[in-house]
């Protein structure tokens, strides 16, 4: 595989796209998929795929196309969901729940360690496979594992107090789903604003005509 | 205001991030504001937002900037917050019952009128201000209230059979959280695939000098 630096970040932005629909092809039996029939799916030209696949070496065949689990594979790899990256998840909440239930974490790589929470009539509580700790044991906790990752489903304004701690405790990357807008130097963040969503489908319901063309 | 058509899709895609921003900073007193103050939030170049908000007739003046209430409404108004669009949400798992409780639907102009499940246990409980109705009622209750959109918070095993019902209720726009790609002739679709975010996330913490120059 080549060099895996100076790729754009829109094209980083795509390849979780080209990995869910190669990984669907692969559970469908599909064993080599061409650019056209990635392209198709994602509603881009093949000349796209390839271009951006191209960054990474290809792993095509010219005439034959990708092989859907090589490539499913190698994508993977380049979004580092091969790592064993280790999580806690702060705000044992409806939405806490509900990733720490369904979300599949291990699919991504990620092995999801514990669940905190300040509630006293969540503390305690069993969800998944997970008994809900205090919130004051996270320090210690991360003391003695070391999370990669902190999943924050905690209201907004218990943010501040929460982040800190955990960038003390030298947190690589937040998922953060406060609504908050984190920043911070040299800390992997990925802020998840699903009203950013809910405005896109407002619009093409307001719209129906300039949505009929888009394809994601 | 201007024509809004033919606005590219990424601009769209830009205008809900704006709006967060404006509606921060107007909660924080901000009255007027500048194209570089709001680029600079944003990690674009002052010029990209007077030429993203010029596709709307823009809304500035030289000099004074942007009213910050003003924009907000405005952009509020191109991706139809102000429509009073309604929802039913179906899947009232812990999922559906985070979405109900916390995403405020309302100050996206979207109203809320009931929440399904098929689950005995679930169905007749409270979440919110609503009692889940069984699915079987979903018919009667579209044939009566015509909502406009759907939360789709189920299993994806179980989208066919209701996306099936629901798109001869003719709903208009479907909120899908079921991970099953939706895509229906003249239907607004807005597929959301937290996976994507979190696999964002795995290669930022991977990557840790890639990201630093990233802004959101």
């Amino acid at each position: 595989m080549k060099e895996e630096k100076k790729v754009s970040v829109p094209v980083i932005r795509r390849l979780p796209r080209y990995l869910r629909h190669l990984k669907e092809a692969a559970a469908n039996g599909i064993r080599r998929i061409s650019s056209k029939e990635i392209g198709r799916k994602l509603g881009a030209t093949d000349s796209q795929v390839r271009q951006d696949l191209n960054n990474f070496g290809g792993f095509g065949q010219q005439g034959y196309g990708y092989d859907t689990e090589t490539l499913s594979e190698n994508i993977g790899h380049i979004l580092c969901t091969d790592r064993n990256f280790t999580a806690i998840l702060v705000g044992a909440g409806s939405l806490g729940t509900a990733l720490a239930k369904h979300m599949g974490f291990e699919r991504y790589g990620v092995t999801l360690l514990a669940l905190f929470d300040n509630n006293p009539e969540v503390i305690g509580s069993k969800i998944s496979r997970f008994t809900v700790r205090p919130v004051s044991e996270i320090t210690d906790f991360c003391r003695k594992n070391n999370p990669d990752i902190a999943v924050l489903t905690l209201p907004g304004d218990a943010v501040d107090r929460s982040v800190e701690i955990l960038e003390s405790m030298r947190i690589k990357g937040f998922w953060n789903f406060t609504g908050r807008e984190l920043n911070i130097p040299g800390v992997a963040i990925e802020n998840v604003h699903l009203e950013d969503s809910l405005m896109m489908l407002t619009y093409a319901v307001g719209n129906p005509l300039a949505h009929k063309k888009e394809t994601k």
